[in-house]
């Protein structure tokens, strides 16, 4: 593939009937596209599941940095008009410099998150991965919004839903083995991390008198807002989705199932190639999409 | 560093007195480590615990195998005279290749398991990570032994030990949902991954009827009686043990601890200058140490 693709030439090409670009590190990041597609029925969307590297939390920032500039090549190679980091570690580590350096608009998952947390009180907690809590993303944006944060890091909890243990003893027990601490007196608790949502059963059991903020609901509603003023808006596609894996093509179908998402377009890529892809991408200078 | 420093040079540097490097994705391989220096309280030791990017169970073959000779390649550096693969999905994925292409001896976890299972029966069970029962490699062995085999991957389990977690309600129930298909008429289980000995106490009470076997103290055997014979046993060493990661090195330090293994001397290595000596290493002629 030449590296022009990537860049000025696919950038001029991508318009409304494009797809958006959807990644994760693995299966978490489904929860974000089942809550795009709700809100954008009309949308096709493209889904990146990073299952050969995850999981990204137990990995330096730097490394899962460079992961989500290759994965974002690959999803430019395929015309995307927008990428959304629908995976907490990666927004941490990747947001800044890729919302400043892709041709297309880039969506995180924190700051609606944040937003969405806000709204019940000041008093907050947060978790998520060791390289969600320990960048500290969340509590700097929400000690500058005069918020009082409990965070805490819950390494086992994606791994465990990446097993399917959702919502049964074993989810229950570690579930309560991180949360137990948990201060009574918090408004909230922002799930930062994509894979969560499906433990909200689980943990509505554990912290019963906090309001558990899934941020997937409100980052849809920042995309769909975001494509319709910039001119983006897809109103005649299909809702279809395309996914791309970089781990094993049926333990993702049949745990993607489990997501109520459509999986019959699954194609498994070669780690190797997304590596060269990403070199390529990082050797030419890009332009950005007129807004 | 000059390439030739990996290989010839190096080579003809290594003798008795000379270090055994061991390495594994994170802080198992302790378990063999410590088998390692009980068998042989004057050697030196290096331990690397590529933290930064365990687990491994979970990654494709060919990304654990790149990995494996990355580190070979570092401990090369450090005049290594012998390396110990105290992992074993990177036994699985590197061992046959290292074996043949490296300078210095090469030990895996897997046979000296094998050997050690079959005193009880042939009715053989084996647990590990994804990559290890994927890879097929014990039930491959085993069955060309006569052994019947019931095996099993227990993604959780590793991570969870990661966690701290190792005797209690949380482990108990983990171990439980992994074992309790497990045949009553095993005579053995083979502990496929050098985190899950710290788990013996758990499995003990999950499948009391089975031996269970860890690699741990017969690798340490092999590896002694090996070094005895190419003249390569040291006599006068101190049994220091120095320690290279690639993740956080408080952390490493606060786990490893528990393994009851002295590190007072913890060095943090960046994964990025890993790479560039794997690929120069790569890139060079090999040439064996004379047996």
């Amino acid at each position: 593939m030449a590296t022009t693709d990537l860049h000025t030439d696919e950038a001029s090409r991508q318009g409304a009937s494009s797809c958006v670009g959807v990644f994760d590190s693995g299966v978490g990041g489904l929860t974000v596209l089942t809550a795009l597609r709700d809100a954008m029925p009309t949308e096709d969307f493209i889904y990146f599941g990073d299952t050969g590297r995850t999981p990204y939390g137990s990995k330096p920032q730097e490394m899962v940095a460079r992961f989500a500039e290759e994965i974002s090549a690959f999803l430019l190679s395929k015309q995307v008009k927008a990428i959304v980091i629908a995976c907490n570690t990666a927004s941490c580590a990747a947001l800044d410099k890729l919302s400043r350096t892709l041709p297309v608009p880039v969506f995180g998952v924190i700051d609606p998150a944040i937003d969405a947390a806000l709204v019940h009180g000041k008093r907050i907690g947060v978790i998520g991965t060791s390289g969600t809590i320990n960048s500290e993303a969340y509590q700097t944006r929400l000690s500058a919004r005069g918020a009082h944060v409990w965070s805490k890091a819950c390494p086992l909890l994606a791994p465990m839903v990446e097993e399917g243990l959702w919502d049964d003893p074993i989810a229950q027990l570690v579930v309560r083995h991180y949360l137990e601490d948990a201060p009574k007196s918090l408004h909230s608790l922002i799930l930062g991390c994509t894979h969560y949502p499906v433990l909200k059963n689980v943990m509505s059991r554990v912290v019963p008198w906090v309001n558990l903020i899934d941020s997937a609901e409100s980052t849809a509603e920042v995309v769909r807002t975001a494509l319709h003023q910039k001119g983006l808006a897809n109103t005649r596609g299909t809702g279809a989705i395309r996914h791309f894996v970089t781990g094993d093509a049926s333990s993702y179908r049949l745990l993607a199932s489990r997501f109520g998402v459509d999986t019959s377009s699954v194609t498994a890529i070669d780690v190797a190639d997304l590596i060269v892809l990403g070199q390529q991408f990082a050797a030419t200078p890009q332009q950005r999409m007129p807004a």
